[in-house]
């Protein structure tokens, strides 16, 4: 299976790691930076590489697309006629609705594009951060729609699970958006926002334990991905903030009333709930 | 130099661990669980120990309170006889100044009280979960006051240092309680709103990456103790969750208003407060 990764950073670059290490050979690379092509073919995870990549869609069963997703309608666009007839195309998006939108009379009717979100990732950015690890044991979301040929899907899954992943869930892209909008957005937003309410010029390092360096690992951010990552899941994140708000002052209340029975028992349901994680 | 640890929780018991790694072997403990007493003596790092420990305060240089802090009053009361004159006590308490205004008076005059809290800790309670891995490298607040003699402080940064600690810092009680309710506090208070506004019976474990995971660790949370800290804590714990409020308004106003570039901008400044910690 000839397999070809658009997009060369921290997610592609994984991707193209893991398969090397799944034992997929025939894995090809476009990438506008030359830099990033040079680094994929000494590090041997992918034969060849280079910025159009046309000759290799061309010849690609599987095109696993890993690019910022305001990218993705144009790079489509300007591929429609190179992609192989019959073969599978992918993403690595971490928002569905607006892209199934935007690309919806574009994708061509001789392809079969199967949506995916790896759900694994790096605070930095590029094919240095890449690694098989990111990937090992983590969830994977699949967003099948009605036009995806199920033996298709199968082949996905395969690929997904020899990469080393450990679940995969298939759900509608209305589903994955709003889980993801809870389960990766909030916890974002939460993190930037702990790190930002902190006093000006404090030295807070000194301070702190485990709690605060985990809860705050992922503020720091790539400012052009999460942005639109955001913004394109507005109303399903706007909805996850709203809901822990209401959570996080009914805590409040419970503190400032000295209710201490109530207080025990948000930690147990939260404990409860963390254990069967 | 003998060392009384009371209370050999998970806490209490890294102590003892710790303390034997960096060359203290007439380490004693005092717990109220025979079993406990057991398991560090077999584990070789405790001599001896027993429920009521008088004997060994009344030789101890160093008395190591670990206990909740709602007990600490009640052994102070019951051991004032029994402490060694001129030695020094220090306990673990997560805030102080509850602690100090409930001690101020109870305290002997011949002992010297240095108020300490190591900024480590783990979800678990109990001997079995003590390490001295968890005090590598973490942070240590103490909080002297006038009354405390330099040259005991000076022996106890010593051995806080000798057991692995990173960082050694002096405050005041009140930095103390403020630093540790935006801190510790916050963190947890966020971490159990956000696992407690999840949807009911959604197998939401399925769909999370490494974000989600380690903003909830802290979410299995000991209801007594955490409860108590809360409480101990109200006014610093309830303004520092309304500035972190105050941050994530601004956040859920900027995607309201799809102001990519007000996002942008705090996330760079999370991304650069986070590199700096």
């Amino acid at each position: 299976m000839r397999i070809v990764i658009v997009g060369l950073g921290v997610i592609g670059g994984s991707f193209a790691i893991s398969l090397k290490k799944a034992g997929y050979h025939d894995v090809y690379g476009i990438d506008t930076d030359p830099a990033t092509i040079e680094k994929a073919k000494s590090a041997g995870i992918i034969v060849d590489g280079n910025a159009s990549g046309e000759a290799f869609l061309r010849q690609a069963d599987l095109t696993v697309i890993s690019l910022y997703p305001r990218l993705i309608k144009g790079f489509l666009e300007k591929n429609r006629e190179n992609f192989k007839p019959g073969s599978i195309i992918t993403d690595a998006t971490g928002i569905k609705m607006n892209l199934l939108r935007e690309i919806e009379g574009i994708i061509p009717e001789t392809v079969d594009f199967i949506f995916g979100h790896p759900m694994a990732g790096r605070e930095k950015k590029g094919i240095d951060y890449a690694s098989a690890e990111v990937f090992r044991n983590a969830n994977y979301i699949i967003t099948p729609t009605e036009k995806n040929r199920p033996e298709n899907i199968e082949i996905l899954k395969k690929i997904i699970s020899d990469m080393g992943f450990g679940h995969i869930c298939a759900v509608t892209p209305e589903e994955h958006d709003e889980l993801i909008g809870f389960t990766s957005q909030l916890p974002h937003a939460m993190a930037v926002a702990l790190i930002n309410s902190d006093k000006e010029g404090r030295n807070t390092g000194l301070f702190i334990g485990d709690s605060y360096r985990d809860l705050t690992r992922i503020a720091n951010i790539n400012e052009d991905l999460w942005s639109e990552l955001f913004l394109g899941n507005k109303e399903n994140l706007l909805m996850a903030i709203n809901n822990f708000e209401i959570e996080l002052d009914l805590i409040k209340k419970a503190v400032f009333e000295n209710d201490r029975e109530t207080l025990c028992r948000f930690f147990r349901k939260s404990s409860s709930r963390r254990e069967k994680l």
